[in-house]
C-alpha cells in the first residue's frame, strides 16, 4: 500500500486507529473455543465489528507462532481475510525480525510476497544490511524499532553514543540507507515527551505507537508531540480493545472500545484541518 | 540440556562443530524435490551423515517462515527427528526474537515446550524485560546477539557508549539479568580480534560463533582468542557443509566438510588438554 492511500483511508474514516490481534487462547470467550479455529473465529469477528473505525490490523506473530502449526495456519487464515475482504485496511506483522542479508530476505519475502502484509516490525541491532533487503519491495513498509514501550528500552536505547541516545543513531543512521522512504518507526506512546525530539529527526515518517491503553500511554500527549500534518501516527491498541469482555458480546464491547478511541482521535484531527 | 552435558558431548566427539541448516529449496539437490518434504528429507540426510561429527543444529527460522505453514511442518519434523534419534545433540532455534514481556513469554513457550529446542537467539535491543522471560526455563539457553558476523555490526554494535562499545555494554548489564547463567552469545568469527576483550567481560559463558566458511572466518584465530577451559565455543558453519555439493551425493560431501572441520578441532582441543 502507498503511503498516501494509508493517509487518504485515515482521513476518510477520522482515524488512525491500529488494533493489535495478540490472540491468547485463555482470554477468548469460551464459546469460541469449540469453533473449529477459534483464534480465526475471534480475529474476523473482532475484525468485522471494528474495521469501520481502524485503518490498521496488527498481529503480533508471537502469538501465533506460540500454538505452533495451528497458530500459523490461524495467522494466514487471518491475513488473508483482511486482504481479501478489506483490502484499504494496513496490516502490520508484528515480528520484529532481523537477521544477515540472505536470511532478511527471506523473512522479507514471507511476509511481503507469501502472506501479503502490507509492512513488517524489524529490530535494528544487526545494521543497515539486515533492514536493506526488506526496504527493496515496492509500496511495502518496514517499521523500524526506535524506542519502545518497555521497560527495557532503557538499558540500551536510551544509552548515549557520544551526544546522542542509541534510539536517535537509530533514526539518524537508517534516514540514510537505500529507499529509506519505505520506512517507519516503532516510538512507545508510554514516552511521549520524547517525539518532540524525534520529529525533529524524522519529520515526516508515520510513526506506529504501541502502549496506549493496558501500558499506560496517553493519546493526547503522544498527538501534541508526534502528530504531523499528514497525521504521521498509527495509535495501536491490543488488550484494551480485543478482551474489553470475554462474553458473547465480546465483538460488541471492541467495537464499543474501539469507538471511544476513534471518537478521541477525531477531535484531534479536527484540529489538524 | 544442561551446559555441562554439553561440554561431555564435546569432549567426547573432539568437536565444536554446530550446523546451520538453513534449507533453500533452490539450493536441495534436485531428486529430493520430488520427495514428499524435501526440506526435511534434506535436513534428515545432513542430519544423519554429519551427527558424529557435529555436536550442535541450527535451523534458521526465517528459511522455513519462507515457506509459509509448510516449512513450519518441515522445521517441526527436524526438531521432533533430532530430539528423538540423537537426543544428545545441542539443539538451537535461530529466531532473533525480542518482544515486551508477556510476547516474549510467548516465543518462549513457542521454542522451548511445544517445540522442544534446547536454546533460542535473541535479539537484546528490548532490553531486559525482553530476554528475562526466556531464561527462566530450567535447562534451557538463550544465545543473546552482542557482535553479529556482519558488516551492519559496525552500525550500532561498535558504536562507543561512553567508554564502552554497545556490544560490550550488552555483554555486562545482561550478566546483571535474573538466570544469566542460562545466557550465551553470538559472537561473529569475522570479529575474531574482538574475542579477547569479550573474554574478559564473560570469560566462562559459552560463545555461539557464526561466519567461519562462507563469511570469512578463521577457525585458529577464533579459537586462539576465545576458548575456555570448558571450551566455551560453538562454531557454526552452514552453507560450507550443507550444500557441498547439489548432487546425489550430497549426504557423502557435508560428511566430508564436516570431518574437514572436525579434524581442525580435535588438534585444537589437543592443545587444551
Amino acid at each position: 500500500m502507498k503511503t498516501e492511500d494509508l493517509v487518504a483511508q485515515i482521513k476518510r474514516k477520522n482515524s488512525f486507529l491500529c488494533i493489535g490481534l495478540d490472540v491468547d487462547l485463555e482470554k477468548l470467550p469460551k464459546h469460541l473455543l469449540t469453533t473449529e479455529d477459534p483464534i480465526f473465529s475471534f480475529n474476523k469477528a473482532i475484525i468485522d465489528a471494528t474495521q469501520h473505525l481502524a485503518v490498521a490490523y496488527k498481529p503480533n506473530t508471537a502469538f501465533y507462532e506460540a500454538y505452533g502449526l495451528k497458530g500459523w495456519q490461524s495467522l494466514d487464515k487471518t491475513i488473508r481475510y483482511l486482504n481479501s475482504q478489506y483490502p484499504e485496511i494496513f496490516t502490520i506483522a508484528d515480528a520484529k525480525r532481523g537477521d544477515i542479508g540472505n536470511t532478511s530476505q527471506m523473512y522479507a519475502k514471507a511476509f511481503f510476497e507469501d502472506m501479503g502484509f502490507d509492512s513488517v516490525t524489524v529490530a535494528p541491532y544487526m545494521g543497515k544490511d539486515s533492514v536493506e533487503p526488506f526496504l527493496t519491495f515496492k509500496d511495502k513498509h518496514t517499521i523500524l524499532l526506535a524506542l519502545t514501550s518497555n521497560e527495557g528500552a532503557f538499558d540500551f536505547q536510551t544509552q548515549k553514543v557520544g551526544e546522542k541516545e542509541v534510539y536517535k543513531k537509530v533514526l539518524e543512521i537508517s534516514k540514510k540507507w537505500k529507499n529509506a522512504k519505505n520506512l517507519m518507526y516503532v516510538v512507545g506512546a508510554t514516552k511521549a515527551e520524547y517525539l518532540a525530539e524525534i520529529r525533529r529527526i524524522v519529520p515526516e515518517s508515520f510513526l506506529l505507537v504501541p502502549g496506549v491503553g493496558a501500558q499506560g500511554g496517553n493519546l493526547q500527549q503522544v498527538c501534541h508531540f508526534g502528530m504531523t500534518n499528514n497525521v504521521g501516527l498509527l495509535i495501536n491498541s491490543s488488550r484494551g480493545i480485543i478482551y474489553a469482555s470475554n462474553q458473547e458480546n465480546f465483538a460488541e464491547a471492541a467495537t464499543s472500545e474501539a469507538q471511544k478511541l476513534q471518537s478521541q482521535m477525531q477531535e484531534i484531527l479536527k484540529d489538524l484541518k
